[in-house]
Protein backbone atom coordinates (compact mmCIF):
# COMPACT_ATOMS: atom_id res chain seq x y z
CA UNK A 1 0.00 0.00 0.00
CA UNK A 2 2.88 2.36 1.14
CA UNK A 3 4.35 4.79 -1.72
CA UNK A 4 8.59 4.25 -1.15
CA UNK A 5 9.50 7.91 0.07
CA UNK A 6 12.32 9.51 -1.54
CA UNK A 7 14.32 10.23 1.83
CA UNK A 8 17.10 13.26 1.60
CA UNK A 9 20.35 12.93 3.18
CA UNK A 10 19.11 14.58 6.77
CA UNK A 11 16.77 11.92 6.97
CA UNK A 12 17.77 8.49 5.84
CA UNK A 13 19.79 7.14 9.17
CA UNK A 14 17.28 4.16 8.61
CA UNK A 15 15.67 2.92 5.51
CA UNK A 16 12.19 3.55 6.82
CA UNK A 17 11.82 6.98 7.90
CA UNK A 18 10.46 7.25 11.20
CA UNK A 19 8.15 10.47 11.69
CA UNK A 20 7.53 12.17 15.18
CA UNK A 21 4.78 14.72 15.68
CA UNK A 22 4.86 17.41 18.80
CA UNK A 23 1.72 18.41 19.57
CA UNK A 24 -0.42 19.85 22.42
CA UNK A 25 -2.83 16.08 23.21
CA UNK A 26 -6.08 17.06 23.74
CA UNK A 27 -7.09 19.37 20.87
CA UNK A 28 -6.85 19.05 16.90
CA UNK A 29 -4.95 22.42 16.63
CA UNK A 30 -2.32 22.91 14.10
CA UNK A 31 -0.96 19.64 14.85
CA UNK A 32 -4.27 18.23 12.71
CA UNK A 33 -3.40 19.72 9.38
CA UNK A 34 -0.06 17.51 9.65
CA UNK A 35 -2.23 14.15 10.82
CA UNK A 36 -4.16 14.67 8.20
CA UNK A 37 -1.05 14.98 5.59
CA UNK A 38 0.44 11.33 7.14
CA UNK A 39 -2.91 9.50 7.54
CA UNK A 40 -3.74 10.21 4.01
CA UNK A 41 0.10 9.01 2.84
CA UNK A 42 -0.71 6.00 4.86
CA UNK A 43 2.41 6.34 6.28
CA UNK A 44 3.03 5.39 10.08
CA UNK A 45 4.21 8.25 12.53
CA UNK A 46 4.61 8.65 16.26
CA UNK A 47 1.93 11.28 17.57
CA UNK A 48 4.18 11.67 20.85
CA UNK A 49 2.44 14.35 23.63
CA UNK A 50 -0.72 11.74 23.26
CA UNK A 51 2.07 8.63 24.67
CA UNK A 52 2.38 8.64 28.16
CA UNK A 53 5.92 10.37 29.00
CA UNK A 54 5.36 11.85 25.74
CA UNK A 55 4.24 15.51 26.67
CA UNK A 56 7.74 15.98 28.67
CA UNK A 57 9.30 14.86 25.53
CA UNK A 58 8.23 17.76 23.58
CA UNK A 59 8.63 20.26 26.61
CA UNK A 60 12.67 18.93 26.51
CA UNK A 61 12.81 19.59 22.35
CA UNK A 62 11.24 23.42 23.00
CA UNK A 63 14.19 23.86 25.30
CA UNK A 64 16.86 26.37 24.22
CA UNK A 65 19.98 24.32 23.43
CA UNK A 66 17.91 21.08 22.33
CA UNK A 67 18.76 21.87 18.76
CA UNK A 68 20.24 24.90 16.60
CA UNK A 69 17.08 26.47 16.00
CA UNK A 70 14.25 25.24 18.21
CA UNK A 71 10.34 25.50 17.60
CA UNK A 72 9.33 28.60 18.95
CA UNK A 73 5.76 26.44 19.42
CA UNK A 74 4.59 22.88 18.69
CA UNK A 75 3.62 21.05 16.91
CA UNK A 76 6.65 20.04 15.17
CA UNK A 77 7.88 17.29 13.35
CA UNK A 78 11.65 15.38 13.95
CA UNK A 79 12.80 13.37 11.32
CA UNK A 80 16.43 11.46 12.34
CA UNK A 81 18.48 14.42 13.48
CA UNK A 82 15.73 17.10 11.91
CA UNK A 83 13.29 18.87 13.82
CA UNK A 84 10.75 21.84 12.12
CA UNK A 85 8.13 23.43 13.29
CA UNK A 86 5.49 25.97 11.61
CA UNK A 87 2.69 23.91 10.09
CA UNK A 88 3.01 25.44 6.74
CA UNK A 89 7.19 24.71 6.63
CA UNK A 90 6.39 21.50 8.27
CA UNK A 91 3.90 20.39 5.35
CA UNK A 92 5.46 22.00 2.20
CA UNK A 93 9.12 19.58 3.48
CA UNK A 94 6.73 16.73 4.24
CA UNK A 95 4.45 16.91 0.90
CA UNK A 96 6.76 15.76 -1.57
CA UNK A 97 7.89 13.12 0.69
CA UNK A 98 4.73 12.33 1.18
CA UNK A 99 2.99 12.57 -2.34
CA UNK A 100 0.82 14.90 -1.40
CA UNK A 101 1.73 17.28 -4.14
CA UNK A 102 3.00 17.61 -7.63
CA UNK A 103 6.56 17.25 -8.80
CA UNK A 104 6.81 20.99 -10.24
CA UNK A 105 8.12 23.77 -8.98
CA UNK A 106 4.76 25.68 -9.92
CA UNK A 107 2.70 23.48 -7.88
CA UNK A 108 4.75 23.30 -4.94
CA UNK A 109 5.05 27.40 -4.52
CA UNK A 110 1.11 27.31 -5.54
CA UNK A 111 0.06 24.71 -2.76
CA UNK A 112 2.62 27.01 -0.48
CA UNK A 113 1.11 30.39 -1.00
CA UNK A 114 -2.96 28.78 -0.62
CA UNK A 115 -1.60 27.05 2.89
CA UNK A 116 0.06 30.33 3.93
CA UNK A 117 -3.39 31.99 3.32
CA UNK A 118 -5.23 29.37 5.03
CA UNK A 119 -3.53 29.97 7.92
CA UNK A 120 -3.74 33.30 8.37
CA UNK A 121 -7.28 32.26 8.42
CA UNK A 122 -6.95 29.90 11.37
CA UNK A 123 -5.11 33.06 12.81
CA UNK A 124 -8.01 34.85 12.31
CA UNK A 125 -10.76 32.14 14.06
CA UNK A 126 -8.21 31.97 17.00
CA UNK A 127 -8.23 35.33 17.60
CA UNK A 128 -12.35 35.29 17.08
CA UNK A 129 -12.39 33.75 20.54
CA UNK A 130 -9.12 35.60 21.77
CA UNK A 131 -9.02 38.97 20.84
CA UNK A 132 -7.33 40.80 23.34
CA UNK A 133 -4.92 38.25 24.62
CA UNK A 134 -3.44 34.82 24.47
CA UNK A 135 -2.56 34.39 27.86
CA UNK A 136 -6.13 34.93 28.98
CA UNK A 137 -9.15 32.48 29.23
CA UNK A 138 -12.00 33.23 26.65
CA UNK A 139 -14.23 34.28 29.26
CA UNK A 140 -12.15 37.06 30.27
CA UNK A 141 -12.76 38.68 26.86
CA UNK A 142 -16.10 38.00 25.47
CA UNK A 143 -17.38 41.24 24.46
CA UNK A 144 -14.24 41.67 22.14
CA UNK A 145 -14.78 38.38 21.16
CA UNK A 146 -18.10 38.97 20.23
CA UNK A 147 -17.86 41.60 18.42
CA UNK A 148 -14.30 40.28 16.39
CA UNK A 149 -16.66 36.64 15.74
CA UNK A 150 -19.39 39.33 14.54
CA UNK A 151 -16.67 40.98 11.92
CA UNK A 152 -15.16 37.46 11.26
CA UNK A 153 -18.62 35.83 10.27
CA UNK A 154 -19.83 38.20 8.22
CA UNK A 155 -16.46 39.84 6.50
CA UNK A 156 -13.49 37.75 6.89
CA UNK A 157 -15.35 34.08 6.67
CA UNK A 158 -16.81 34.37 3.36
CA UNK A 159 -14.05 36.67 2.10
CA UNK A 160 -11.61 33.45 2.84
CA UNK A 161 -14.16 31.15 1.73
CA UNK A 162 -15.08 33.04 -1.53
CA UNK A 163 -11.39 33.07 -2.32
CA UNK A 164 -10.77 29.23 -2.15
CA UNK A 165 -14.19 29.12 -3.63
CA UNK A 166 -13.49 31.17 -6.70
CA UNK A 167 -9.91 29.40 -7.38
CA UNK A 168 -11.99 25.88 -7.56
CA UNK A 169 -14.64 27.41 -10.10
CA UNK A 170 -11.93 29.67 -12.46
CA UNK A 171 -12.68 28.94 -15.83
CA UNK A 172 -10.67 26.43 -17.89
CA UNK A 173 -10.13 24.38 -14.65
CA UNK A 174 -11.26 20.91 -15.55
CA UNK A 175 -9.73 19.22 -11.95
CA UNK A 176 -11.59 19.19 -8.68
CA UNK A 177 -8.83 19.73 -6.63
CA UNK A 178 -7.19 23.12 -5.33
CA UNK A 179 -3.39 22.41 -7.15
CA UNK A 180 -2.32 19.97 -9.56
CA UNK A 181 -4.37 16.89 -11.22
CA UNK A 182 -4.03 14.76 -7.55
CA UNK A 183 -5.12 15.36 -3.98
CA UNK A 184 -2.73 17.46 -2.53
CA UNK A 185 -1.97 18.56 1.39
CA UNK A 186 -3.58 21.75 0.49
CA UNK A 187 -6.79 20.10 -0.03
CA UNK A 188 -6.69 18.30 3.03
CA UNK A 189 -6.00 21.56 4.85
CA UNK A 190 -9.16 22.94 3.47
CA UNK A 191 -11.17 20.59 4.34
CA UNK A 192 -9.70 20.72 7.96
CA UNK A 193 -10.58 24.49 7.87
CA UNK A 194 -13.71 24.15 6.49
CA UNK A 195 -14.84 21.29 9.30
CA UNK A 196 -13.58 23.51 12.06
CA UNK A 197 -15.97 26.34 10.80
CA UNK A 198 -18.86 24.49 10.53
CA UNK A 199 -18.19 22.94 13.98
CA UNK A 200 -17.30 27.02 15.40
CA UNK A 201 -19.90 28.84 13.45
CA UNK A 202 -23.14 26.23 12.95
CA UNK A 203 -25.30 28.69 11.89
CA UNK A 204 -23.16 31.24 10.03
CA UNK A 205 -21.80 28.14 7.95
CA UNK A 206 -25.38 26.76 7.12
CA UNK A 207 -25.90 30.24 5.46
CA UNK A 208 -23.10 30.46 3.62
CA UNK A 209 -22.82 27.15 2.04
CA UNK A 210 -25.02 27.43 -0.53
CA UNK A 211 -22.50 30.32 -1.89
CA UNK A 212 -19.55 27.55 -1.93
CA UNK A 213 -20.66 24.62 -3.67
CA UNK A 214 -17.22 23.75 -4.77
CA UNK A 215 -15.84 24.51 -1.69
CA UNK A 216 -18.37 22.24 -0.36
CA UNK A 217 -17.97 19.68 -2.94
CA UNK A 218 -14.40 19.36 -1.56
CA UNK A 219 -14.94 18.75 1.88
CA UNK A 220 -17.19 16.08 0.87
CA UNK A 221 -14.75 14.45 -1.81
CA UNK A 222 -12.18 14.78 1.10
CA UNK A 223 -14.17 13.22 3.85
CA UNK A 224 -14.14 10.05 1.63
CA UNK A 225 -10.98 9.30 0.62
CA UNK A 226 -10.82 5.99 2.15
CA UNK A 227 -7.82 6.60 4.32
CA UNK A 228 -9.20 9.65 5.42
CA UNK A 229 -12.89 8.33 6.36
CA UNK A 230 -11.01 5.40 8.75
CA UNK A 231 -9.20 8.13 10.22
CA UNK A 232 -12.11 10.56 10.86
CA UNK A 233 -13.72 7.19 12.21
CA UNK A 234 -11.38 6.04 14.76
CA UNK A 235 -10.43 7.37 17.71
CA UNK A 236 -6.99 9.06 16.45
CA UNK A 237 -8.98 11.66 15.41
CA UNK A 238 -9.73 13.98 18.05
CA UNK A 239 -13.01 15.64 18.66
CA UNK A 240 -13.36 19.31 18.22
CA UNK A 241 -13.54 21.18 21.67
CA UNK A 242 -13.47 24.54 23.29
CA UNK A 243 -9.95 24.31 24.14
CA UNK A 244 -8.47 24.38 20.35
CA UNK A 245 -8.61 26.58 17.63
CA UNK A 246 -12.21 26.26 16.03
CA UNK A 247 -14.50 26.60 19.66
CA UNK A 248 -18.14 26.41 19.81
CA UNK A 249 -19.47 29.32 21.59
CA UNK A 250 -23.19 29.58 20.61
CA UNK A 251 -23.16 33.60 21.99
CA UNK A 252 -20.83 34.15 18.97
CA UNK A 253 -22.29 32.34 16.46
CA UNK A 254 -25.39 34.35 14.92
CA UNK B 1 28.97 43.71 -8.66
CA UNK B 2 25.87 41.38 -9.45
CA UNK B 3 25.56 37.60 -8.76
CA UNK B 4 24.63 35.19 -11.71
CA UNK B 5 21.55 34.16 -11.06
CA UNK B 6 20.10 30.47 -11.02
CA UNK B 7 16.94 31.09 -13.37
CA UNK B 8 14.24 28.22 -13.04
CA UNK B 9 12.74 27.41 -16.16
CA UNK B 10 9.46 29.00 -14.88
CA UNK B 11 11.18 32.38 -15.26
CA UNK B 12 14.87 31.87 -18.10
CA UNK B 13 12.99 33.39 -20.52
CA UNK B 14 14.93 36.55 -20.85
CA UNK B 15 19.09 35.94 -18.95
CA UNK B 16 18.04 38.60 -16.85
CA UNK B 17 15.25 38.25 -14.65
CA UNK B 18 12.76 41.18 -14.29
CA UNK B 19 11.51 41.12 -10.47
CA UNK B 20 8.41 42.70 -10.37
CA UNK B 21 6.87 43.76 -6.37
CA UNK B 22 3.31 44.55 -6.24
CA UNK B 23 2.46 45.58 -2.83
CA UNK B 24 -0.11 48.81 -1.42
CA UNK B 25 1.74 52.40 -2.29
CA UNK B 26 2.64 54.52 0.91
CA UNK B 27 3.51 51.71 3.51
CA UNK B 28 6.25 49.75 3.85
CA UNK B 29 4.15 46.67 5.30
CA UNK B 30 4.65 43.13 4.24
CA UNK B 31 5.99 44.16 0.95
CA UNK B 32 9.31 46.08 2.86
CA UNK B 33 10.33 42.25 3.83
CA UNK B 34 10.78 41.99 -0.12
CA UNK B 35 12.35 45.03 -0.87
CA UNK B 36 14.65 44.68 1.97
CA UNK B 37 15.52 41.23 0.35
CA UNK B 38 16.01 42.79 -3.14
CA UNK B 39 18.00 45.80 -2.00
CA UNK B 40 20.42 43.83 -0.17
CA UNK B 41 20.84 41.64 -3.14
CA UNK B 42 21.66 44.09 -5.25
CA UNK B 43 18.84 43.16 -8.26
CA UNK B 44 16.93 45.71 -9.90
CA UNK B 45 13.13 45.01 -9.25
CA UNK B 46 10.22 47.28 -10.14
CA UNK B 47 7.97 48.00 -7.21
CA UNK B 48 5.16 48.28 -9.13
CA UNK B 49 2.21 50.23 -7.66
CA UNK B 50 4.19 52.94 -6.43
CA UNK B 51 4.47 53.81 -10.71
CA UNK B 52 1.87 55.57 -12.08
CA UNK B 53 -0.84 53.31 -13.23
CA UNK B 54 0.88 50.88 -10.89
CA UNK B 55 -2.24 50.16 -8.74
CA UNK B 56 -4.67 49.79 -11.33
CA UNK B 57 -2.26 46.85 -12.94
CA UNK B 58 -2.20 45.55 -8.75
CA UNK B 59 -5.81 45.16 -8.90
CA UNK B 60 -6.12 43.69 -12.11
CA UNK B 61 -3.72 40.98 -11.17
CA UNK B 62 -5.93 40.28 -8.07
CA UNK B 63 -9.27 40.00 -9.92
CA UNK B 64 -10.19 36.04 -10.01
CA UNK B 65 -9.25 34.28 -13.53
CA UNK B 66 -5.76 36.63 -13.72
CA UNK B 67 -4.07 34.07 -12.90
CA UNK B 68 -4.42 30.33 -12.04
CA UNK B 69 -3.86 30.92 -8.63
CA UNK B 70 -4.64 34.69 -8.13
CA UNK B 71 -2.98 36.62 -4.08
CA UNK B 72 -5.56 36.46 -1.85
CA UNK B 73 -3.55 40.15 -0.85
CA UNK B 74 -0.77 41.90 -1.73
CA UNK B 75 2.34 41.34 -1.20
CA UNK B 76 2.89 39.44 -4.56
CA UNK B 77 5.34 39.20 -7.09
CA UNK B 78 5.53 38.58 -10.77
CA UNK B 79 8.49 36.50 -12.40
CA UNK B 80 8.21 35.90 -16.36
CA UNK B 81 4.72 34.01 -16.08
CA UNK B 82 4.90 33.25 -12.27
CA UNK B 83 3.11 35.48 -10.15
CA UNK B 84 3.31 34.22 -6.49
CA UNK B 85 1.56 35.97 -3.24
CA UNK B 86 2.34 35.49 0.74
CA UNK B 87 5.61 36.63 1.92
CA UNK B 88 7.29 33.76 3.42
CA UNK B 89 6.87 31.93 0.34
CA UNK B 90 7.44 34.55 -1.89
CA UNK B 91 11.16 35.32 0.33
CA UNK B 92 11.84 31.14 0.24
CA UNK B 93 11.49 31.18 -3.61
CA UNK B 94 13.86 34.21 -3.92
CA UNK B 95 16.24 33.37 -1.55
CA UNK B 96 18.06 31.08 -3.70
CA UNK B 97 18.26 32.82 -6.41
CA UNK B 98 18.93 36.13 -4.64
CA UNK B 99 22.08 34.62 -2.50
CA UNK B 100 20.50 35.15 0.40
CA UNK B 101 20.03 31.61 1.88
CA UNK B 102 22.37 29.00 1.97
CA UNK B 103 22.85 25.90 -0.12
CA UNK B 104 21.53 23.06 1.95
CA UNK B 105 17.98 21.90 2.68
CA UNK B 106 19.00 22.09 6.77
CA UNK B 107 19.45 26.09 6.18
CA UNK B 108 16.09 26.72 4.05
CA UNK B 109 14.29 25.01 6.28
CA UNK B 110 15.43 26.82 9.50
CA UNK B 111 15.32 29.73 7.85
CA UNK B 112 11.71 29.38 6.54
CA UNK B 113 10.49 28.27 9.84
CA UNK B 114 12.32 31.38 11.34
CA UNK B 115 10.37 33.92 8.68
CA UNK B 116 7.42 32.23 9.59
CA UNK B 117 7.65 32.97 12.96
CA UNK B 118 8.68 36.20 12.39
CA UNK B 119 5.65 36.53 10.58
CA UNK B 120 3.36 35.48 13.06
CA UNK B 121 4.63 38.22 15.51
CA UNK B 122 3.81 40.79 12.71
CA UNK B 123 0.23 39.96 12.59
CA UNK B 124 0.30 39.92 16.20
CA UNK B 125 1.99 43.49 16.21
CA UNK B 126 -0.86 44.46 13.15
CA UNK B 127 -3.68 43.04 15.72
CA UNK B 128 -2.52 45.43 18.43
CA UNK B 129 -4.57 48.28 16.93
CA UNK B 130 -7.09 46.38 15.30
CA UNK B 131 -8.17 43.76 17.62
CA UNK B 132 -11.61 43.57 16.68
CA UNK B 133 -11.81 44.07 13.22
CA UNK B 134 -9.77 44.70 10.25
CA UNK B 135 -12.64 46.49 8.48
CA UNK B 136 -12.44 49.47 10.77
CA UNK B 137 -9.84 52.05 11.55
CA UNK B 138 -8.08 51.82 14.86
CA UNK B 139 -9.93 54.80 16.30
CA UNK B 140 -13.50 52.79 16.50
CA UNK B 141 -11.29 49.95 18.67
CA UNK B 142 -9.65 52.00 21.16
CA UNK B 143 -10.33 50.23 24.30
CA UNK B 144 -9.65 46.43 22.73
CA UNK B 145 -6.59 48.01 21.45
CA UNK B 146 -5.06 49.24 24.19
CA UNK B 147 -5.40 45.90 26.43
CA UNK B 148 -4.05 43.91 23.58
CA UNK B 149 -1.21 46.17 23.26
CA UNK B 150 -0.34 45.81 26.69
CA UNK B 151 0.12 42.09 26.41
CA UNK B 152 1.52 42.42 23.21
CA UNK B 153 4.06 44.48 25.14
CA UNK B 154 4.40 43.11 28.30
CA UNK B 155 4.43 39.01 27.26
CA UNK B 156 4.27 38.24 23.67
CA UNK B 157 6.74 40.76 22.52
CA UNK B 158 9.27 39.62 25.10
CA UNK B 159 8.48 36.44 24.51
CA UNK B 160 9.35 36.74 20.10
CA UNK B 161 12.42 38.76 20.78
CA UNK B 162 13.36 36.63 23.69
CA UNK B 163 13.03 33.43 21.27
CA UNK B 164 15.43 35.09 19.05
CA UNK B 165 17.73 36.30 21.03
CA UNK B 166 18.63 33.06 22.67
CA UNK B 167 18.90 31.52 18.81
CA UNK B 168 21.70 34.08 18.69
CA UNK B 169 23.76 33.58 21.96
CA UNK B 170 22.77 29.44 21.66
CA UNK B 171 25.98 27.55 23.17
CA UNK B 172 28.89 26.77 20.16
CA UNK B 173 27.14 29.12 17.89
CA UNK B 174 30.33 30.96 16.11
CA UNK B 175 28.40 33.28 13.54
CA UNK B 176 26.63 36.40 14.00
CA UNK B 177 23.65 35.07 11.64
CA UNK B 178 20.42 33.58 12.51
CA UNK B 179 20.91 30.69 9.76
CA UNK B 180 24.01 29.64 7.99
CA UNK B 181 27.54 31.96 7.72
CA UNK B 182 26.36 34.23 6.15
CA UNK B 183 23.54 36.80 6.34
CA UNK B 184 20.29 35.67 5.13
CA UNK B 185 16.74 37.10 4.19
CA UNK B 186 15.73 36.10 7.67
CA UNK B 187 18.23 38.33 9.08
CA UNK B 188 17.01 41.32 7.16
CA UNK B 189 13.57 40.42 8.26
CA UNK B 190 14.29 40.38 11.97
CA UNK B 191 16.25 43.65 11.55
CA UNK B 192 12.95 45.07 9.94
CA UNK B 193 10.79 43.32 13.04
CA UNK B 194 13.06 45.26 15.24
CA UNK B 195 12.76 48.51 13.26
CA UNK B 196 9.29 48.28 13.22
CA UNK B 197 8.93 47.93 17.11
CA UNK B 198 11.57 50.68 17.97
CA UNK B 199 9.29 53.16 15.69
CA UNK B 200 5.69 51.74 17.59
CA UNK B 201 6.89 51.05 20.59
CA UNK B 202 9.91 52.96 21.42
CA UNK B 203 9.92 53.21 25.93
CA UNK B 204 8.88 49.07 25.57
CA UNK B 205 11.97 48.44 23.16
CA UNK B 206 14.12 50.73 25.28
CA UNK B 207 13.27 48.65 28.14
CA UNK B 208 13.70 45.18 26.54
CA UNK B 209 16.69 46.41 24.40
CA UNK B 210 19.18 45.02 27.73
CA UNK B 211 17.45 41.92 27.79
CA UNK B 212 18.47 41.44 24.14
CA UNK B 213 21.49 42.34 22.87
CA UNK B 214 22.99 39.84 20.20
CA UNK B 215 19.64 40.76 18.65
CA UNK B 216 20.56 44.86 18.54
CA UNK B 217 23.61 43.70 17.58
CA UNK B 218 22.30 42.15 14.87
CA UNK B 219 19.72 44.99 14.03
CA UNK B 220 22.87 47.41 14.14
CA UNK B 221 25.20 45.06 11.51
CA UNK B 222 22.18 44.36 9.10
CA UNK B 223 21.63 48.67 9.01
CA UNK B 224 25.28 48.71 8.44
CA UNK B 225 25.32 46.41 5.37
CA UNK B 226 26.37 48.79 2.15
CA UNK B 227 23.44 47.85 0.27
CA UNK B 228 21.07 48.22 2.71
CA UNK B 229 22.84 51.74 4.52
CA UNK B 230 22.50 53.09 1.05
CA UNK B 231 18.73 51.81 0.75
CA UNK B 232 17.91 53.01 4.25
CA UNK B 233 19.01 56.55 3.23
CA UNK B 234 17.07 56.18 -0.27
CA UNK B 235 13.81 57.67 -1.52
CA UNK B 236 12.94 54.13 -2.28
CA UNK B 237 12.78 53.39 1.58
CA UNK B 238 9.26 54.83 2.67
CA UNK B 239 8.96 56.27 6.20
CA UNK B 240 7.28 55.03 8.96
CA UNK B 241 3.03 55.71 9.17
CA UNK B 242 0.28 55.40 10.83
CA UNK B 243 -1.49 53.38 7.85
CA UNK B 244 1.14 50.44 8.32
CA UNK B 245 1.76 47.16 10.22
CA UNK B 246 3.96 49.09 12.11
CA UNK B 247 2.05 51.70 13.75
CA UNK B 248 3.33 54.47 17.03
CA UNK B 249 -0.02 55.05 18.80
CA UNK B 250 1.54 56.84 22.05
CA UNK B 251 -1.54 55.76 24.41
CA UNK B 252 -0.01 52.18 23.55
CA UNK B 253 3.10 52.53 24.52
CA UNK B 254 3.06 52.38 28.18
Amino acid sequence: MLQPLRLDSMTNKTARTQYELFYWPGIQGRGEFIRLAFEQAGVPYRDVARKPGGLKKLGNLMKSGASEIPPFAPPFIRMGTLILAQTSAILAHLAPRLKLIGRTESDRLRAMQLQLTIADCIAEVHDTHHPVSVEQVYEKQKPAAKKRSEVFVSIRMPKYLGYFESILTAKRRMKPWLVGSRCSYVDLSLFQLIAGLKYAFPNAMRRLEPKMPSCCQLFERVSKLPRIAVYLASERRLPFNEKGIFRHYPELDR
